[in-house]
């Protein structure tokens, strides 16, 4: 398989009316439970949603983004230690399992899972978009897919065939992001050399603009990812992880 | 594509001497740099190493596990929020990224990106196998690869041409982590049926056999994953967390 494939992959918001069957999602998610799995134990559940009136209360945990509104399918991946410690606890074997690694070992888990997925949809000629809101309103999606303890969701997948191409959002240079041997840390021009081609770029300078900021780093602290939204999300998010199977360390 | 592709993967745990050029190398990992990231902000580093003497004092912090110590080349992925903070301060934008979410949001970058560069390779003939223990001795590992606050190790991924065809682990059937429209919670005789393919297995019988146990749960409680080392590094990753840059909410 061409490199050119995975370059070339983009995220897709609209989709079209072709229907996914159960048997070929099934197919897929099947393929990608081959993907890596910490010692093979498979630490994450799939929850599929199609149903309208569920899309609906899901809707505001993600704030009603364009790409999942219009999707066929959304799949919200979970870390799910429920059926693992179920079938220790059934086998009298005393497990030890609530606690931050193995949660950790389970996000991965899960992040590996739902991303082999992804590729896997894509090579069938399905467009996929993540909705990074997971982890913020994992409460209520909790409630809406009746989550037990142990089950936290971590991501969702919106679904479909693409009624888009998608756009070419750009990356940074591979000198931005990969070491040899040990991590180099960045001097002043080199911040302004690998961020150069990303602010320069046509939608950079229109969210600028639109938003106006005095620069393209100002988007992302002042609009899209605001300290006060973070810092709230956060605390959701940990006590949710806490109260709900992976108390913190004392 | 052909889904038996992926539903053919393996993890490799020896390797070949034939050597992975920098330029091929740096080709797999600039096009699984096109995996999706939260915002397009890339938050991870990945460091390369290849040199002996670095692949010596990593080992230690993976416990010299068979698959590390052969291969020809270790990405450590980490979650990197350190370059783009500093691009915000050099921007004049302040920034709310030394929270929880935040780093949750890092952590699901970089293990997109890990996955992605695992399935490129293996399109490429080569083979993988992640190292779990990378989250047990960060602060290590943190320290042979020169990690700054704020770059916290995530995953490693052991690199190269295969040298055995890989075991066929087995994977639980669609119907034990999969559910539609809402989690349906297992019942003992659900747990039971899951997960007795898995139990049947003669890797698994061997498992118990060699380790003196009364059944396969048994071997991932008290052998494998056991709850003094979780909770002991549990410990050590979030104080590490904590105290390079993502402290948690009061």
């Amino acid at each position: 398989m061409n490199l050119e494939f995975f370059s070339n992959r983009r995220s897709i918001r609209r989709f079209s009316d072709k229907t996914i069957t159960d048997t070929l999602l099934n197919d897929m998610l099947l393929a990608a439970s081959h993907a890596p799995t910490m010692g093979n134990m498979q630490l994450y559940s799939v929850i599929i949603t199609r149903d309208d009136e569920k899309k609906k209360a899901l809707a505001s945990a993600h704030f009603s983004q364009p790409a999942m509104t219009g999707a066929p399918v959304l799949l919200t991946f979970c870390a799910d230690f429920n059926r693992f410690v179920k079938w220790c606890e059934q086998r009298k074997a005393e497990h030890g399992y609530d606690n931050f690694q193995m949660w950790m070992c389970a996000v991965l888990d899960t992040a590996c899972i739902a991303q082999q997925f992804c590729t896997i949809a894509e090579t069938q000629g399905m467009g996929t978009c993540y909705l990074g809101t997971t982890t913020y309103n994992a409460p209520l999606i909790a409630e809406v897919l009746n989550l037990p303890e142990r089950v936290i969701p971590v991501t969702t997948v919106a679904l479909g065939y693409p009624a888009e191409q998608g756009e070419d959002v750009g990356r940074l240079p591979l000198e931005a992001w990969v070491h040899t041997e040990r991590y180099r840390d960045y001097t002043p021009a080199q911040i302004d050399s690998v961020y150069a081609e990303k602010e320069a770029r046509e939608d950079s300078c229109r969210f600028v603009a639109e938003n106006q900021k005095e620069n393209l780093a100002q988007v992302f602290t002042d609009v899209r990812y605001r300290k006060p939204d973070n810092e709230y999300f956060s605390k959701v998010y940990l006590d949710f992880i806490a109260s709900h199977g992976f108390p913190l360390p004392q």
